[in-house]
């Protein structure tokens, strides 16, 4: 480390993918001194936890599916061979399609990738899908009012078995707590980056420096605490990486949003505890991660509480947010009512009069091909835009980062997988567009 | 028109895309009403107006060579056929080079790519641009300032004989007037578009509207003198286009950042009316806009004001603004004193002790491709991302503007050229990257 910097790399960022970063950087590096920091108390507290925290390999790109399946597969270890629990429950996926939304060219497609990359997924048709959820509602023949809010009728199930939900605090305790062991720094919390600290290379100690004709790079950040300098800093800050990038003349590309998560508890209602308790989907007997086929609708079991997550992925009406504000503590409960309520309950009767218990709301950071950017310029390393599915990217990311640290051509992923470390780049992108973004 | 609406069309922003635009529309579908809107007292006066007005089609992508060529040749044929005087005066560009960047794939790339379109340009040595250029400094050998400050020495220019500049006020007058002779609707100056009016379709007439589950659709804007409603809104906003569009939630895949222009005049010191006089480029026996070697710094030649506009391409370290500010009207004074003027006088000594006599500066909106974006979704027809080239593009993304609007297949550029009516489309991109920005 040279004797300009206390450390040589800042992760500014402790959701899941910097607490994973931190970890392999540290675990590949181990003279190097890295400092791990997060504006809350806590790793894991911000959008982290916002999430769904579901995870799910049923992507049509292939570079999605590898991101997810290589991460899961390392979840999985990290619970069954590690012995970490992370409550990692295989309930899968479901999709619920019409006829048309079934055959169009993109859902064919999309099914078609799947078999090409070997990840399994089954269909059901409505007549099954009825039998194993009798609550299920598959037609709106009639029903004038489920034709004003253009609901499509159910008449296939897309089932991925592989797929499941966990919960994002145990997972991210499980990086934090390898990398404390690797690392003589103590993380730091309770600090919050407010801008990078972009500076001319080499100083020449004039007011007014960096000047254009300057040679620059970012040497640290400055906080609410003072300024932190480090030879490398890594950003993992989701949602806010605009705030930090813009005032530097960096192009993030991503943009972020509003996410909501509405908590409904079952054991109220008897309709509700017969869906949560679904058989035949998988081994734990309850609802898959369960996807509407209109409005972005979907909901989670969530077997600990004994109820279901609701959220929805709005698209046009959604404002995208220069920077989180407060906003973004606030979930909208008229949401809940107007938008998505409705919706839920014509499918599923059941949930008639159910109102949330709870409910939170983080930023989801996107790019716009629904791929993560990982690189690395002007001495920073970026981890952003992973559009809603970063827990399910996160490892995967991480270990891209550390080869793009190292300055290797290739990273390693689990199960040894090599692919190339600039593949998630801007500059040297090489990736598929995803088109299943929930 | 439907009698939901008072116009078919309303175009937001009188700069040189919304007027080009306007106009083309207008001529193309004559039966429509076409509302053309502007926040600025009159038409071209904000960013256009801002601009160096500099033309060129001397571009690395067959995309930006295509539009800039087309438009190029249309402002030509306005000036020379039509009879309407834009001041479009062919002093040709310079990029002075060093050896080592002439040598670099990517310009080597470029003049390949030129020679494949036929474009004109040569290349000067150093000899003969000393022989031309007597004021210029080639070579900085044993000078440590210029060593400091990264200066490249000049071993090469690159010359383009069809680019030059021209009056960005005249041309916006240009298509104006020929837009009102065909309009039955007088445009309206001085209002200020503040939200684009986005609806449920159709609509219920439930408070808290647009839902979730409904269709939606941009039917007009809310400005500071109320709503005005249009079946299709056209936004010819460059910098600002974010604030409208990222409150619906699209993603304009555009950053806007602040560029400046400083005047100076050539009268008062002899090096400078010899350098302004420079013979042997081009008919005019002007210098040509000139890039120099090293920190992006430019200038162009003022013959009306017989003085030179000078400019900076700055990219770290210059941010990205989210929507545009007071701050854009006001130039900083100490950027020309500490970032500019060091390096233009290095190269051309006789800049010594010349101080600017006027200043502006505006926005220019980057795509990461450095191609404009030009596509019709959800009742918009966004033209944005011109990337520094707004008015050397504006003819050809107009006429492309034209073609989504009729939903016809192809658009057709001046001199016939026929191109894909989606190929600035962010969703159906067809497009080469672009290298050469200024």
């Amino acid at each position: 480390m040279s004797g300009d910097y206390s450390f040589d790399i800042v992760v500014v960022g402790a959701g899941i993918i910097g607490v994973a970063t931190a970890y392999y950087l540290q675990r590949n590096n181990p003279s190097k001194t890295i400092l791990l920091l997060d504006r809350l108390p806590a790793a894991g507290q911000a959008n982290t936890a916002m999430s769904a925290a579901a995870v799910r390999n049923m992507f049509a790109s292939s570079t999605n599916q590898l991101l997810t399946d290589t991460s899961i597969k390392y979840y999985q270890h990290i619970q069954e061979e590690i012995g970490h629990d992370l409550l990692f429950e295989r309930c899968g996926y479901l999709w619920l399609l019409s006829d048309s939304q079934f055959n169009n060219v993109s859902i064919q497609n999309w099914m078609k990738r799947m078999e090409e990359s070997n990840i399994h997924y089954r269909i059901y048709d409505k007549k099954q899908l009825k039998e194993m959820i009798p609550g299920l509602n598959v037609d709106f023949e009639g029903d004038d009012e489920a034709e004003l809010m253009n609901l499509q009728q159910v008449d296939f199930g897309l089932f991925g078995g592989d797929c499941g939900v966990l919960d994002s605090t145990r997972l991210v305790e499980y990086y934090l707590q390898e990398f404390k062991k690797l690392s003589p720094v103590k993380p730091r919390f309770g600090i919050s980056v407010e801008k990078l600290l972009l500076e001319a290379n080499p100083k020449l100690d004039v007011p007014g420096e960096p000047f254009v004709w300057q040679k620059k790079k970012v040497n640290g950040v400055i906080t609410n605490k003072g300024s932190i300098r480090a030879e490398t800093v890594v950003l993992a800050t989701g949602a806010w990486t605009n705030k930090l990038l813009d005032p530097i003349g960096m192009d993030g590309r991503t943009k972020a949003k509003k996410r909501h998560i509405f908590v409904l508890h079952a054991e109220d209602k008897s309709g509700l505890r017969d869906l949560l308790d679904t058989k035949g989907f998988c081994d734990l007997n309850t609802i898959p991660f369960t996807i509407l086929p209109s409005a972005g609708v979907y909901f989670r079991p969530q077997l600990q509480e004994r109820g279901f997550w609701i959220g929805c992925a709005d698209k046009l009406g959604r404002c995208f947010n220069y920077i989180q504000t407060e906003d973004y503590e606030h979930p909208e409960s008229t949401y809940y009512e107007n938008s998505i309520y409705p919706v839920l309950v014509k499918y599923f009767p059941s949930f008639e009069g159910a109102r949330p218990v709870g409910s939170w709301a983080g930023g989801y950071s996107y790019s716009p091909d629904a791929i993560p950017f990982v690189y690395k310029e002007n001495g920073i390393l970026v981890l952003d835009g992973a559009s809603g599915s970063g827990i399910m990217k996160a490892d995967a990311m991480a270990r891209i980062a550390n080869a793009l640290y190292r300055g290797e051509a290739e990273a390693e992923l689990y199960g040894g997988k090599k692919v190339p470390a600039d593949m998630l780049s801007q500059n040297e992108r090489k990736v598929e567009v995803e088109s299943v973004i929930i």
